[in-house]
């Protein structure tokens, strides 16, 4: 199992283009969005462990997570500019969790302040889960500001749990009913160097599928925490989309330290089956709502889709890591599926609200339908985004994902220096003891061009290996000015370095093409989906009319490109059809109730960010 | 408006064909069926009113009306031919409804052997729904048989029920919770004369929406039994669809005895609501399990469709009357379109088994998936038929309808004998004084021809009006061996008759037919359902293997019709396509992937006759 280096975030300034602007908005609104929030929803001040029976506010088994998350991304930003507002909101936490965590190391506050009698007892109750986030955030936050106190608590807290669960096995459960701490506890490892972290992850992987189901709450299962089976005999993805993928990335993560071949497999396989057959086109995984989790293979409901925003984030981490194992481009393409749909439409245009569900169609009436009960089973998503969820896992998560996403561009192996994403930004890092420098000048996604300048001794003698991206079937590259041709690996194409500066022309051909699903995925049977480079596109019923199921694309794709501002994205518009409605319900064909209608689709990405109305990806053509 | 008088299916000898082979199942083996499974369940030993608290077997609220509709059929049946041990259970039963009757009247299993304390006092508990059935039960028995001591104590029950409810007003509510005794009432003010049975049933109706919203259990609303609006003021069918069609059913029955055009013209537009927009093409209603309800507008999912068999018969039983009250085929045509499909679907073709639930697409794995979590909101239907369902209302009430279904041939208006469904048969009856006979001779549904041969005083000088179907758009037509030219008039083709013998030949051009729903209907957007007839025809995996969504048509219908002894009924075997699975989950359109393959369409009401397998409607075509 060849190893490849990661060039983490930090070597990495975005320094304009889309990304740029995401990240700036971020900074600016998304960040503070959350916090408000957090405020107001008492998130930060249960830190101060104060919180009593009968009072509002009460701590959730989750809230430390959240807060946790928010704090990671303050620390992200911190790595790339002043903050002091926020370094200081986080300093006031810490000192809090210090000054409140136990003697023993222990820290939770809803099992100090709620339930203190019920430590590690409940393994569905997120107690390791948090513990996992405000691990992360404590290793991000000793990176980014060289201050170790809630690194140092972190680091006790971890040792009590390997104390607890490995040493004395005192606790109720064996592993965690909502994975996390997995992957966390790698980050740990990485960053004190200390084995016995990267041992408690092992620990905690190697032990899936041995809890009794009993110990689930209600209507959860084993399968619901991947606790079916020992994870390297699973070979489907199972239950809670988010925990799963979670899992999913930890397991990659300790195969990555330990060169332990079952472990990749079983994250090889379990990777293959969610891109083969249980994620959206859009990059969303988690068809179902009750649960939140996979159903079965090819079971991708559009209306009802649950598509969690967390788990995109989850899903890209594990890709992510899949690539640090193997130098195929299926991973980055995932990601990059992922990154520009299902993870972008988590929020609004402005960075002011946020999905936790990313549906891939939309009919209002369905969602405030009031019909023969009280209430119903066929639920729909909501329509809008909102600031904040009773369970707000997905805002903090999405703010420190934006800061980080940088994390995603370049790995290197001894002799190559891997370009997984297309992001404009400027590198430089230290490469076996000698200095590289990389720049990406791009438009991307809205359109396909990429110069890459490289240069520095580093990469004397050694390759570049450039992302061919799945959805492009036609490209061109020049290297120093001079058409390249060669045959890419894997996705990848292997491009030799010179001693001086090597400029890179990538232009890969960027042109709106009509998708189909597998014709295993019945709910898209008949129907195809609009791309346009890594970008899906959805018609929205405030450009279009209602009835969106009632229209087709033409197939001679007659659209015209443009630049849109509000989208930052290309929109596509032009010929297509609407289906009048015949005048009774049922009757024979009638080829003739097709009237012309230029359509005008968007990015699904931005959806739903001009007040409620129908939206749909999977269209009729003709 | 114009009254229109119906001949029954006493008149009406169903005597070879189609109907006749359906007929003959009724009465070998559906009723003994029913009545093996009342015995096992305990539903007949129940009318003891010996039953114990901790004993099995316990009654519910809704068991009167199942054995009632058992004793209705066996009445049914008794008019046609004798029965001997039918009759006698039915006789024992009768003895002990009028042995546990209360002497007040009072007639209730459940109100009286284990909560005698709450009579009248709940709403939504089926009280007045037993009453109903048992009432209809009883005037058939009396019909049937000249006996009249079921009719007498369901009279004296009646007369309490107008005493508590109109007079004392000492009910804890105004109208049923569950609508049926509306047209039972009916029923008996016509076979006793009393009058006060009509007031009792208009009473009913008129103060339906006056009952305050929470006298109902649960999750039931005002919407759901059909009393959120006064029933003049409902423009919409709303809520549970068999209680729905049953109070829609009493009202058609009340404005016909009234003369009342305010309730005329609400059945018209209720009517008029679910032909047109709540629907499925298989005539089945109530598109939601949860709350076995309306839900909106075209809303009619196809996995997930409920449309019960009692709500397919309760819609039938509107829809004739209805036709008493216009003499518009479009009625006729609805319940064509629901007798030939999502009615004769609801039994096995041996007349052994139920359906409660008729859908229009079936696939196993999504009923039988196990996913993460241990029960799902995410509800599909059984996928095979049962004998018996802990709520059985649905066998009993097929074969009482199925026993009766010569109830939906003919009406006469003073000048015209009204020819609405097309049934092998002959019948003799008094119109005005004056006898008629009149024969069917026919295949129907198998072909579309129908020998129609008047004879009888009774016809000299008028007409015979003959349905022109809604599904038929070629036909030629004979009389007396020439020619006959005419335009229908709201659906009907009107034909003198002479005072001898009219032959009259009808010769409905029967061939497939490529069917689509309104483009408001999003299920079924790009999609196309096969006709013949008023046979609906599906596609089953055990016939054209799985995935029955990667299936398409050939818009050419080069298609071999030839009869099927199993489904009594045309098999369509021709040419179609499947889609093979792309490589990728997602990829490109690829119409090189269309592979041809021969389909083997069956009856939709033949569906899962042959083991548990995947089943659609609506397919692709190309």
């Amino acid at each position: 199992m060849k190893q490849y280096t990661p060039i983490d975030f930090t070597k990495v300034d975005i320094n304009g283009g889309f990304w740029k602007r995401r990240q700036q908005i971020n900074r600016d609104t998304t960040v503070y969005t959350v916090e408000r929030r957090f405020e107001d929803t008492g998130r930060f001040a249960t830190f101060r462990f104060d919180w009593k029976e009968g009072e509002p506010n009460k701590p959730d088994i989750y809230w430390d997570s959240d807060v946790a998350k928010w704090m990671e991304a303050v620390a992200y930003l911190l790595e790339k500019g002043p903050a002091p507002d926020l370094e200081k909101k986080v300093d006031d936490l810490v000192d809090l969790i210090v000054k409140n965590q136990d003697p023993n190391g222990y820290f939770n506050v809803f099992f100090t302040v709620v339930k203190p009698e019920e430590r590690f007892l409940h393994r569905t109750d997120h107690e390791l889960y948090c513990a996992g986030h405000l691990i992360e955030a404590a290793v991000a936050y000793a990176h980014a500001t060289g201050k170790t106190k809630f690194l140092d608590a972190m680091c006790r807290y971890a040792d009590l749990i390997e104390q607890v669960f490995v040493k004395d096995r005192s606790a109720a459960f064996i592993t965690p009913g909502h994975e996390e701490i997995e992957l966390a506890l790698v980050k740990l490892y990485r960053y004190t160097g200390e084995k016995r972290y990267l041992d408690l992850s092992k620990f905690f992987i190697d032990h899936r599928g041995e809890d009794p189901e009993e110990q689930y709450y209600g209507h959860v299962n084993g399968r619901h925490c991947q606790d079916h089976l020992p994870v390297r005999e699973q070979k489907t993805a199972e239950g809670h989309a988010v925990r799963a993928a979670y899992l999913y990335a930890g397991m990659a993560d300790v195969a990555y330290e330990t060169d332990d071949q079952t472990l990749y497999d079983a994250c090889n396989t379990l990777f293959d089956n969610i891109v083969e057959r249980r994620m959206y086109i859009t990059g969303g995984i988690g068809s179902e709502a009750y649960g939140e989790g996979f159903t079965l293979d090819y079971d991708l409901p559009n209306k009802t889709a649950y598509n969690e925003s967390c788990a995109s984030i989850a899903m890209i981490f594990f890709a992510r890591r899949m690539w640090m194992l193997n130098a195929d481009s299926r991973y980055a393409d995932i990601a990059e599926r992922v990154l520009y749909n299902g993870f972008l439409s988590s929020e609004t245009l402005d960075g002011n609200a946020f999905f936790y569900e990313n549906p891939l169609e939309i009919d209002p009436k369905l969602r405030h339908r009031n019909t023969a009960m009280k209430d119903t089973t066929a639920r729909f998503p909501i329509t809008q985004r909102v600031e904040v969820f009773g369970c707000s896992c997905c805002p903090p998560n999405i703010t420190r994902f934006m800061a980080s996403v940088g994390d995603l561009l370049y790995t290197t192996s001894d002799d190559t220096l891997f370009v997984h994403q297309y992001i404009q930004s400027s590198s430089a890092f230290d490469w076996a003891g000698k200095e590289v420098k990389i720049a990406q000048d791009t438009r991307y996604p809205i359109d396909g061009k990429i110069a890459i300048t490289l240069e520095g001794d580093g990469l004397n003698g050694r390759k570049a290996a450039v992302r061919i991206p799945g959805w492009c079937k036609e490209y061109t590259i020049s290297v120093n000015g001079a058409p390249f041709s060669g045959t890419p690996e894997k996705g990848y194409l292997y491009i030799p370095c010179g001693d001086g500066k090597t400029e890179v022309i990538l232009d890969f051909v960027m042109k709106p093409v009509l998708m189909e699903a597998s014709s295993h995925v019945q709910e898209d049977a008949g129907r195809v989906a609009l791309q346009r480079g890594p970008v899906v596109y959805c018609l929205e019923g405030v450009d279009n009319g209602d009835d969106l199921r009632a229209l087709a694309v033409d197939r001679s794709l007659a659209l015209q490109e443009e630049y849109d501002e509000f989208f930052d994205g290309i929109t596509l518009t032009g010929k297509g059809w609407r289906k009048a409605p015949s005048k009774e319900l049922y009757a024979p064909v009638d080829d003739s109730l097709w009237q012309e209608q230029t359509l005008k689709f968007i990015p699904y990405y931005g959806f739903a960010n001009r007040g409620e109305t129908e939206m749909i990806v999977w269209i009729q053509a003709r």
